[in-house]
């Protein structure tokens, strides 16, 4: 089936008000897993959307959530997101770093009492939007070892940055580990043997065998490690977040208690905007129009291709797979929204 | 032959006095190419530092340089290094930053006429001393194409981060390329294959034979890369510097006119200081004492065995191997700091 931007947004809305949630706070949580779907990081769109309600409703993940602010000056916030979905925290913590931006030039903020933070990009073009250049990351459940190590104590530990254009938003939107779980699970599924450089075994040592899979190997070897590492110290140590082992297991049902940072820089004290917005353009015109790779038709800048994604499936609307479409359903059904005989389109139309 | 610290900067020092620089320019320049040697970074040791000599004399490098504040409010500064070597400006730039700092919390600096930032480690120390979190980053001569590319457009573009603890900086100091340049010109003088990761042909294809060497690959691919653009994104284009084929090449007799930026946070705002350095503390803790991948001895921090190597070449001296003892005097005579006859040690124990 294939459902708009507003009908995807409005069908997570109404499940997260189901789950408890004001009609702010679930009207904030849709639009980042609708964006990253629409942006065709599937991976962080619906199909991880409505597990945010099974979070909501087992307890790790705090459906009446009250942000609060720990500290704050003209250009600091340190906040504690009150368990919430992470994604609230964030967007929540955006907006009051926002204003503190444009005022003062630049602004950095972090948080503890959170958790997913769902898709980068969603933070990464408001930020655009906004003419500001953001820096974000946050820590997540560990899943990668230290360098050397064999037990997993570091998550995939995202970096999000992006920069205002006239052209699109130019936006870095990475986990610091080589590939993501979902790859290797595939290759799980498919028992297909995988590269070395993805996950090492239970004794910390390089595997091609998917089922042999024990944590996500860094990017780059010691160097994602070390961009892992800075991310904790940002988002997780200095924020008075969880880190390692003392991180929550929402499986578990326990409550994550990860932390985020975000680092907002207004261009407009640099540089007239305008002037600014103009060499970016200039940076992306050189690097599209270099000298092509053999066997390459065109050179993308980061983030370029979401951007390109997202344009098309506004128009078109995006293309939900069949085991996608009966879990959400399932889930619809949990929230009450429709009744068994109704399809998932029905249970949708159905909604206000 | 075995040199000390201070034997080493008052080598570099003199020289650089004789390439026009003022004694408290030399004396900045001097240290960080000796703070490289002695944290095992020799890559970005004397053997640089002598080259700075040559920029200085060919013009290519400012030795009269007088930093400009073109911007300045209480956490942002802009400057510009008027060509000096870029240590200089960003040295000079630190200490400005690391006031704003501690004033505010934060503060956010960018620098254009910048060129060879030097090692990383001596920034990140720096600030880590001060007890302040540091994340800087420069862009540098291109050696890398855009992902898809075949020119080269970007630089090496490195990252530096590090953070204060009761225990050691946590330092992190990667180039956004894969491998150094270096490694690879070592495989090209040994005739030897390389891994297909390292570097691209002319026609920007992946190749195993070193003299087929046209552009360095960036680090796990387009991930690489997305950081890489980043970092010309903060320190070329919102600082005004040059970027891609604006860069000029120093073995053109060029000035580069690259930039720096620099964030300085001072945890202190978010905690008191003793408890953020045992948080960090406890991080380290956490990761050295969990469980090792099979056949390792100990697991490192990012620039623990810098901070380690440091303490031992400290006591006893950093040995200086014979071609860079001939390269090292042959520049010293240059600089008329003594005669033919003498050792490269009699030229430095007779410096003042």
């Amino acid at each position: 089936m294939r459902i708009t931007f507003e009908q995807e947004k409005k069908l997570l809305k109404a499940m997260y008000m189901s789950a408890g949630m004001t009609e702010e706070d679930a009207e904030i949580l849709a639009a980042v897993p609708t964006q990253s779907d629409f942006t065709g990081v599937e991976s962080h769109g619906m199909s991880r959307g409505v597990l945010y309600v099974m979070g909501l409703r087992s307890g790790s993940m705090n459906p009446h959530a009250q942000l609060r602010i720990l500290m704050e000056t003209d250009s600091l916030l340190a906040i504690d997101g009150d368990d919430s979905v992470g994604v609230v925290s964030m967007v929540k913590g955006y907006e009051l770093l926002a204003q503190k931006a444009k005022k003062t030039g630049i602004a950095f903020a972090v948080a503890r009492g959170s958790s997913n933070i769902g898709c980068g990009n969603y933070y990464a073009w408001r930020a655009a939007q906004d003419d500001l250049i953001i820096l974000a990351s946050a820590n997540t459940s560990p899943l990668q070892a230290p360098f050397g190590g064999a037990d997993p104590l570091i998550g995939s530990n995202p970096i999000i940055a992006a920069t205002p254009s006239n052209s699109f938003p130019v936006t870095l939107d990475i986990a610091t580990t080589l590939v993501a779980l979902g790859k290797i699970q595939t290759a799980q599924r498919n028992k297909s043997p995988i590269p070395d450089t993805w996950c090492l075994d239970v004794d910390g040592k390089p595997t091609t065998d998917p089922s042999k899979y024990y944590t996500n190997s860094p990017m780059a070897t010691y160097k994602g490690y070390g961009l892992a590492v800075m991310v904790d110290m940002f988002s997780a140590v200095l924020s008075g977040a969880a880190f390692g082992t003392d991180i929550g297991i929402a499986l578990k049902m326990q409550k994550e208690r990860s932390g985020w940072s975000m680092l907002l820089i207004d261009p407009a004290r640099f540089m007239p905007i305008e002037e600014y917005k103009a060499r970016v353009d200039e940076y992306i015109r050189m690097m599209k129009e270099s000298r092509r790779a053999e066997g390459v038709e065109e050179i993308f800048l980061p983030g370029e291709l979401e951007y390109r994604e997202y344009q098309k499936r506004i128009a078109e609307g995006f293309e939900i797979d069949k085991s996608l479409e009966i879990m959400t359903k399932s889930i619809a059904l949990q929230c009450k929204l429709g009744t068994k005989e109704m399809t998932l389109q029905q249970i949708i139309d159905a909604l206000d």
